[in-house]
């Protein structure tokens, strides 16, 4: 029982992972979520005193001004301090060891820490290490787990889609290096989601990828057919030239959604992008920018998840 | 009457350039930004309520710690909530387009952008871009304008000399370059100026400069006789030891101004320049410490004048 | 008397170093500080409105994420308005001198400084420079001061000892290139330490370093014979290759803290560092890490002297 991310009381002390979190967790946030949402996006922000007082460091090893600004705003609608660290620049180029430059944060009053480190397992590291009144927020570790980007995924889907036990979802992409294709698919099947597909070439596969509960398809013709929602993942641009894929031209032929292979879902599906897009490459633009996209949607609700998951945490005892 | 920066009641929906704006709409700014002004500046800053709740993006795709700390200021002292973006390091590296970032940021409540790029046109492609209710402030786009500079020198010049109707104002310097220049002639003739000369060399005026209204002198002798108001520009240092010019030294030997050269206007003549200095470059250290020098009153009421742009903004229906 | 950190009333006008500041200044510091410390840090941040209103301008010409982010957290939680400068990125580097640049910061409405720059003398410089009501901190300028860093270090020795004029204190290390050293000798001798020692091979040791009231000890095991505090320095990589020592390894093997080092002084002293650590290099981590070792308790005291310093600087008139 001995799971990290919650406490003795079962309450949710870090969100390291959707993996190992119950139903009942992820329901709680997305209820939470809900009740910071006015609207459609783009609104009057609504300062609550949730976390007046407390202070949130975004501490970000690998540098990344989307996530990070999305967590700010959130813990500022929240009345919290909010302080930036970008720390590539900063201590462990001075040799410091990363559980240092995290005691020294502790010592400075850090209430709840957002992390992102190129390594995976970096924040599960830093949970285990703080005293037990701090939280730690994972927001992206290595190829491991990116638990908010999958929240805000779940809310969309349940926003669209009312539930989430009579949904076909199909994954697009590169699922071997995504955390964002792992923390999907945790919270999918946690959700009770009865089908979850996963398209894309074998050199884009883990290895034993259908363990974790997914269907495998390599043909994306095949693999969108009578879907509800299309995830689509972003290509790396590292990837774009290396020896897994050919060409981006020939990544876009096969696995780049199209109006044509969009086509073969359900005429209500879906389309998700966790951002920021290669249009052209994993996405054409006319499915970027059409009717089945919900991809700023998403980006709005995510505001929503952080204040959703910052509050609940603020909230465990 | 299509103009992008009204709104259909008339009001200033986005402030793009001080071009095409009525005159109507720069004496309420001035005449806004006066309340904001306790003093001579160095004072308390006086918090108002005016965009609580209300988040500014300061979006730079073009680095500015200096104009940047202005607009964040002045929205601290309106209260709003504040985020830093500089762009330069983030997603448009990542291949993300321009317009996806900026819906991205709008999907996150931004209600407020503020926006600098080395693009003419930036701005005003991001005013049409997005929904109805976000105001879009330019703080500087390619050679184009840069329309709180040339407000925050109106107002400096009302402070000093009261009226507009009765001035000789001249501006000096790389015109050819300038977006400072632009939006200064434009405020000028607009307010009622009637004499607006531009003092440059030949290969650092714009073609066809007098049709914006001004008259064109090449020595800064004749040029700088009987002025009312000095506007230094800015020569940036890639024109240094370009084509245009021989050298920084012949440059001030010619267009630097000295306690010399700035006996020829009034007396009361007034010194401005927006900043950065080149001294011993386009002005001697004896002007730009001197009597006549009003540059840093120029740096306090750029306070208050972005305030008074903003909250003029968030006031639009 | 002319003493450039005090008003006409003896208060404290700036904390540029703490050479020359009377033991009253010091232990008034030290009393303030201890009404913002509550617990043990890491808890709740309180916040207190003493400088609500007041715009504190981290201006760091010296990248230090460190130290900047507990002055941010200080200014934060005394709910002052915080701007971060880098200004390494900034305008100096387009040919705008230092005082220039502060000019222009003090005319956008800036109440206080917290500088930190490569230069020994430039906090003092700005001192000189700025109107009356314009506070200066100095944090950090060249090998010169750091007068924040010794306070907290004092703070940190008087929770744990009780009183200054019954120990024995050794600073350990590069004391040549240190200004945490220079800092904390001005303050343990005017705060009535009868017996202040620096232990430090004679290429890290200035020239008639006597002269400042200290005992030299070349040999660490004689130096740390029956003291009660021992203040490690951090040895700069950039001395670990040069001609001033051998190598780092040789460093450690003389001049590291090891736990039987620590023997040699008194059973209940108390081991600090600055930080960052260079583990393995002027401490092991068994002493960093064992019951001796105070260093995370100097940062949490660290948010409260800052608090200290920057609220009575504001109570100055």
């Amino acid at each position: 029982m001995n799971n990290p991310q919650l406490n003795k009381q079962g309450e949710l002390q870090h969100l390291l992972s959707t993996e190992g979190l119950p139903s009942r967790i992820l329901y709680d946030i997305l209820d939470r979520a809900s009740t910071f949402v006015d609207g459609d996006g783009c609104g009057e922000i609504r300062k609550v005193p949730l976390l007046h007082g407390k202070a949130v460091f975004n501490v970000f090893f690998e540098n990344s001004t989307r996530t990070r600004t999305t967590f700010e705003i959130a813990a500022k609608r929240l009345s919290a301090d909010v302080v930036n660290l970008n720390i590539g620049s900063s201590s462990t180029s001075k040799g410091e060891t990363l559980l240092d430059t995290v005691d020294n944060l502790c010592a400075m009053h850090a209430n709840m820490f957002v992390v992102r480190h190129a390594q995976s397992g970096a924040a599960h590291l830093i949970a285990r290490h703080v005293a037990p009144e701090i939280h730690v927020i994972n927001a992206g570790d290595g190829r491991h787990a990116h638990p908010t980007q999958a929240l805000l995924d779940m809310y969309t889907i349940r926003h669209y889609k009312k539930e989430f036990h009579n949904l076909r979802v199909a994954i697009v992409g590169d699922i071997l290096h995504s955390r964002v294709a792992r923390s999907q698919i945790h919270a999918l099947t946690t959700l009770g989601v009865p089908e979850v597909r996963v398209i894309a070439p074998k050199t884009l596969l883990p290895s034993h990828v259908e363990q974790l509960g997914v269907r495998v398809f390599h043909d994306m013709e095949q693999g969108l057919r009578d879907v509800d929602v299309v995830l689509m993942l972003r290509l790396q641009h590292e990837r774009m030239q290396g020896a897994a894929l050919p060409s981006a031209q020939e990544y876009f032929k096969y696995y780049g959604l199209t109006q044509e292979k969009l086509a073969l879902a359900k005429a209500d599906a879906i389309v998700m992008h966790p951002g920021p897009m290669n249009r052209g490459v994993e996405i054409d633009s006319s499915v970027a920018d059409g009717s089945q996209s919900v991809i700023l949607a998403q980006v709005t609700f995510g505001i929503a998840i952080r204040m959703a998951v910052m509050s609940t945490l603020a909230g465990a005892k």
